[in-house]
């Protein structure tokens, strides 16, 4: 698992080393054959051939054994003004940055998919539910569309863990900073970060809330899919009969030869409940831990990592369902759902003049006698209303909240350590 | 529980009538009688006389019967092309924004009282420890700033709860819209909102999601406010006696003459971790629902509102504990924290030019031989060091955190509502 | 809520004094003399006349007020040999295993209500669903006595908890045992508790660990009750359409005038849910904290006792509900619910010689050609199934769980200490 | 992972073959070659040498796959009567009874451990705390000793957990049982369950209760392991200093060369709390699931399995730990903790004659004075208390709850399954 954090290491040591240079503690040379070195490194690990050896410890062991297997003794140079625990440190930012913006993109595509889906089906009609009674006529349109706009709000959440994330938290040291005339704000430059974390001690105390919220925003996203996923489960049922999976997407049973059963959905319900669980698990680690660094804070890694992977797959299995999921057509002319239109009845009783409270009653009185004639003519015209979805609003929301991330600023920063 | 809702059920109702106004529902006339009504009924509520009468259901219906008392049927009208669901909802937005900025300034209020004493105790030197163990040499001024920058940082999760509260579900009806041509940019402008809901069945489905953004941000806060209660407790235990809490905050034994508890403290910590636990109990509500209202969602306010209450009072506690809480001189003096300065040493060796893991390895010597000597006199000056605060920035980025919430705006609706 | 601590403050004092007075800390006369006041005010208590008076700090500060000003210094020397640590902690043990009764016996009642509905209606065929998909054919005879079962199972859970709440932790003083050489078999006896908490430290450990284990226990019953009313909501939508809620038992809705919405089953579900994050509060609230009493255990009480009061509301409304719950009957006639049978075509081919897995491809053939008929006949006789509820067995593991309590012999205790 | 249930399916397909051949869907000759077949197959899997193929599922068709390459259609005959549900069940049940009782193993070897080390050190003293403040003398036996006594009581959860795994689901089929006239009781017995699941929707409701009362089970003990390991973390810092961890307990600091960090106790403590968090994953995931299966459950597996070897895993540590940690003595010497005698000096002056509230005012005004003496001879004589531990007393409840699991008895019926 700590493979992951191969590629930041090299950065962020690419940035220690360049700043070390400028406060005299590295000369010209040394930097440039250490930045040598680091590229090379970094050219295994993207060609898959950066492996951790035998008996080392971690990735952070692993590339120093390079450099001083390499370079001597200015292999070890590199260490300088820095602790383990900052140099962890900032691997996870920018780890956590990195995969954080990779959710936001896959965000972006599912998110793309459902208002796609929406446009396209913003005529077919669906009974609207609520206590899970049948309420009133709503669309494919507003059901594709409300997903939607439910991601554009999670883009705010993860914009905000992706902030706490690019944050420069170097040169804090083991939380209590260093002797050494460091130059932090070189290296937040260096990093593409939106800041530093100035506190030393805050620093460290960072560790474990970078974790928690983004979390919180991953969570928030699995919030969202899940009960997506619930509606296509309730939805592909027979009793409601309202969307068809393909036969990708579902499986028979070992003793009823009719079954079709959406095991995929039903998956991503309970991968999105679980990872919903995991803010829990970092709370409970962290509280009453008073303040300073403990070895406990190392698990946390372990709950953030497969997070992401766990997250990014589920994103994946909606966009496919989405993709595949097929609509039923004309749903409301099935006689059972006539009272979805009892309240375009007593809105059109309004509009003749008859006080509300009276129309209510008099639709109540044709229910209860049968004498009720569903007014099948809809009329919605206001914002987010079926008659008029303002997707295009949402997209403009989504995009909004995709920029404030300012990914493209960290993303050339980093290339420019790497150039 | 239900009275909180009050005066902003009020202003829903005002911004609602001056819309249903401009689209016909309501003559000038009416909404001038309606508007004068809200405004006596809003004056009843600030003056403490307004009352939920028995066998009125809820404060939604308290005021519609205020309203048909004196108006008659036009206090009736006013329920035209709305539903009890996002009158709720909309009550329920203003509310929550409210309650956040409250807590806000209450967290910018120890926010301040950290600052103040982070640069008042920036000399006092305090051992600063990992793992419990005794680490490298820290301060007083880094303790309280630390805290402080957290805080800071905190205020940005509260913003992104903010944002969620401040938005616009009225017109959203029972979560399906409306056939009356709605104006609901117009309620959005005049509640002062930053934006709407779009889509009517996400307006409904952003139940929920609202209490548990909200929740997070308590969370945050109370977790930073927890984390310093339990370094309270260590702190003011005789085995690390760095604080002395005044006699208000401590409290005797019924068998022990000689205590001095730190009751306050503890207190305050288990109440912030109680609130940690919140949001997990929306989740545990909303798990598996499918969308459309449930009833289920009317509990949310069993655990959101007393949440604002509760963190509040901690808030008020731990500004209170910070204001009294005194400060030992002269901490590191103790010979048993000379190995604080164990880092000091190896940088000494390595600024004269030995290689530093062989000055790790001289000084790990001289501590097992009993022939190292401290060198008590700290060079810290970088970014966020013990020498460098750099309180200044924390409190700009306090601010910033502060202005994005744009609480100025949606205030100066509300009087422009009521006046 | 600390008065709900008050008749048991009375039995633990009385428990205590016959105690002192054996070991010679009180004489005979003295004992006689607090005796009858303790048994003065716990008749107050009953009548509901002890109040805690103004300026006084809680109920055991009042009982000893009371005892003081009619008996003087006498009843100051109950205390010896006590702590207010014990002395609380025998309070919430003895209230906490009565209200654990009294869930046991509330649970009974809509056992056994869940019982008499599944004998009633152990003819009436329901939909068997997998994966929310039509499965195989069921009854309301199973679907009561499957959440009969269930209860009897979580009985095993409560027993354990009231097992954990019925230990004596008198005696353990502030968690270090006292230096008068108190009998703690005696006041385990007296108070009739299944056995001590022997280690004093470990006494005092044991809590947080009671409220925990009872919150678990309070949380399996609101697991069972909430997926009940998760069924019931869904069998009573129009979709599903199994089961008929009585009027007192649905609302309407404010503008559509058809609803009849299942308010009841989902404030049931909610709140049961709300109830299942209890026990994670008091996780948080204890994770980490060394051993030793802290003031942050006292917090405890808030969670734990409305918990009590609010299940014992929901198995009040699940009795309720039960009760009057209509079922509806000759569902599988429907020819929407064939398929149902088609395991039983499978079955029967079996039995005609044809082995399963191509009996499996035949049914499955027939379905796809509509070929298929099925086979209404049901023949299932096996233990547990719809021909063989075997509900006198569930009824047994019920009273086994209730006779494992040991509840009769802590009453006995009880009131002997009261004669 | 799931290999791990590849033994368990073998013993279910055994009884549930034996039992087919009782009703007559199996010849005796079938069965003599499905048991010889299912025999060599158990004894692969003891060899480590049974895999599950490319392209085949999971464990049950691996199985499955070789009985029919062996035995041709009488390889498939074995599925009569039996879903895929209900077999996938019955190994769950086998799988958790077997780990739950592997996990009171490892706990009882701990608790033998802390019963061992606290008669080793009943006499060496150690500071009693309350709110983290110095409070009364305990001692190194009392404090071993309190934690074994947790874990005797832990193992009352844990027992229950047991019952709960121990009961057999198989005859349940999908949910709603089998037309063919099953034995249920016969594989009951065969199998060494207590009990049987009896209702057969209930049957399939018993998933994910048996997983989240395992995992309530395994959290209490990894709370109780975490709170020691807290305690060591704070024993082990130099401002307590009242234990000495091994150099292979301890890590060391790239920075830091005092440096010996309390690891291991820290990463058990960190482990523990993640392994707190796990019921709530399992409440999550079910939360609002209507009845009947849903492939929602098969991911509780994963949330399952590791946690037994997670806490296998921490339990190893713990008595390593335990095993050698080194107590240091006299520490009650050192002239800070002479105010943990108050209450002796109190209770000396009570058996005087004084009365305990003068007693208390006249100590407090010594030590205030400076006159206060500390009486360092303890007389504590009663159960529990310093003097007079009862380890004895423990060990027995320990054994009492051990043996109440019947795990002897299913044992033997696994043994004689596989004779």
């Amino acid at each position: 698992m700590d493979l992951h954090l191969a590629p930041f290491d090299v950065l962020g040591n690419l940035a220690h080393a360049r700043m070390l240079e400028t406060i005299g503690l590295l000369t010209t040379d040394e930097l440039t054959a250490l930045q040598g070195e680091l590229k090379t490194i970094y050219g295994q690990i993207e060609a898959g051939q950066f492996v951790i050896e035998d008996g080392v410890e971690d990735v952070h062991s692993q590339v120093e054994l390079q450099l001083t297997r390499v370079l001597g003794d200015v292999g070890k140079k590199i260490h300088s003004g820095r602790s383990r625990n900052d140099q962890v440190l900032v691997d996870l930012k920018l780890f956590t940055r990195t995969r954080l913006w990779q959710v936001a993109e896959a965000t972006h595509r599912v998110f793309d998919r459902l208002i796609a889906r929406s446009d396209e089906h913003k005529a077919d009609l669906l009974p609207g539910y609520t206590h899970l009674q049948i309420a009133m006529p709503s669309s494919f349109g507003l059901w594709f569309g409300a997903y939607a706009e439910a991601l554009a709000d999670d883009m705010l959440t993860l914009q905000t863990a992706y902030r706490f994330a690019n944050r420069n938290p170097l040169g804090s040291g083991a939380g209590y900073g260093s002797s050494f005339p460091l130059n932090r704000t070189l290296t937040t430059d260096l990093l593409g970060f939106e800041g530093m974390h100035v506190n030393v001690v805050y620093a460290q105390m960072s560790r474990g809330k970078t974790e928690q919220t983004a979390l919180n925003a991953l969570a928030a996203i699995a919030s969202t899919l899940s009960r997506l996923a619930m509606d296509v489960c309730l939805y592909n049922s027979q009793n409601f009969g309202f969307l068809i999976l393909p036969e990708a997407l579902t499986t028979g049973s070992s003793i009823m030869p009719h079954k079709k059963n959406p095991d995929v959905a039903e998956l991503l319900r309970a991968k999105c409940n679980r990872l919903k669980a995991l803010p829990m698990e970092v709370t409970l680690v962290l509280s009453n831990l008073p303040s300073g660094y403990h070895r406990d804070m190392q698990i946390l890694k372990e709950v953030l990592m497969p997070a992401f992977d766990d997250l990014l797959d589920c994103l994946h299995i909606a966009d496919y369902m989405l993709e595949h999921v097929q609509v039923k057509p004309n749903l409301l002319d099935d006689p059972k759902y006539d009272l979805l239109f009892s309240v375009e009845r007593v809105n059109a009783l309004v509009l003749e003049g008859v006080p509300f409270r009276e129309a209510y009653r008099t639709v109540g009185k044709e229910i209860a006698e049968h004498t009720y004639q569903p007014p099948r003519e809809l009329h919605h015209t206001h914002e987010g209303s079926i008659g008029n979805l303002m997707n295009e609003h949402i997209v403009e929301a989504m995009q909004d909240a995709l920029a404030g991330f300012g990914a493209e600023r960290t993303q050339q920063a980093e290339r420019a350590l790497l150039a």
